[in-house]
């Protein structure tokens, strides 16, 4: 970074951090950024320390949030009898594009991988187990990912689940295995949906 | 971005306009920066906008500086007699990595392209001119990127120098014709800067 100006150099170090970008990118970006009406990069910058003060974790659901309840779990029209489980934020947004699905959700912020050291303990589980205790609660769909930890998971949580009276369905491998529900199309994810069988 | 928390969608619509940046990519920097701790959001955000108010163009080669005239350009261990002409401040990075050049640099921000209107006016190239004025000047290497507008420029500014009595030279098509100056490893570069013609 010798070379660059040291405010330039400094943009470069800091886009470098982010997943996926190389220092090529991190250039590319950063005088892109340079080039910019001060406005579009001062919009930039106060999105990410916005999104990063004014998000939170739904005390329910535990999905990133502005408020709290969440907008779905603080929703009287969806329908408290089934949760949906998912990995990750983005998978909530992945079914709810679909347009069908009425119910809850709840999100585990990852998936059971004892290689990476991910236990029962680092997901939200022990939030979910409370949630059972709803008595208009009749079944939890694991849309967890179609991969070695999510089907782990999914397995994990029918132990669990399934002695306290709660259905639990998987979705369908309407999804190629291996793959990320997020990249499923709206259809495919319809379709797996609907195909869901009790674990 | 009905979805998300509005400040998350908030954060992936201002990612989703950096270059090379879709959608898909964008949820996916929004939530590591989500992730992150938060002085590490901050660092970046800061350094958006300070690269922004901190950096200028230097008042004599024209290439990003948080001081003017630039490091390089106040450097009196550099030769004055030899200019060296690219398209942007990154390809001053590039030829600087080959630790043999000495001279001085000159940055037109861009190349001439009728299609894309960029005409001579939208170049820095009076600022260049004027430049030619100092005796102690005795080359100007153009040293744009081997492509038709990079070509187009060079020629343009061959017929402009000429007359003037400074050499102008080329570095040589070392580089894989239709390539990109900053994709050049140091070798390569440094064998076209050795190769250079005269135009
Ligand atoms: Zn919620
Ligand atoms: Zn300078």
């Amino acid at each position: 970074m010798l070379y660059y100006a040291e405010p330039v150099g400094r943009l470069i170090e800091e886009l470098s951090k982010l997943p996926g970008v190389g220092p090529k990118t991190a250039q590319r970006l950063a005088f892109h950024l340079l080039h910019v009406p001060r406005s579009e990069a001062v919009a930039l910058a106060k999105a990410i320390v916005e999104a990063h003060d004014k998000t939170l974790y739904c005390s329910v659901c535990t999905n990133l949030t502005d408020r709290d309840p969440c907008r779905i779990c603080g929703d009287a029209n969806r329908d408290r009898a089934v949760i949906c489980v998912v990995e990750e934020p983005r998978d909530v947004v992945a079914v709810e594009k679909t347009r069908e699905y009425r119910g809850h959700y709840h999100v585990l912020h990852g998936a059971l991988s004892p290689i990476e050291g991910v236990g029962p303990e680092q997901l939200r589980i022990s939030q979910l187990m409370a949630r059972l205790a709803d008595p208009e609660l009749k079944e939890v769909i694991v849309a967890t990912n179609p991969t070695v930890e999510g089907e782990a998971t999914a397995a994990y949580l029918a132990r669990l689940i399934k002695p306290m009276g709660v259905k639990v369905t998987r979705i369908a491998h309407g999804l190629p295995v291996g793959g990320d529900l997020e990249y499923a199309d709206q259809v495919t994810l319809l379709r797996a949906m609907e195909g869901r069988r009790e674990l």
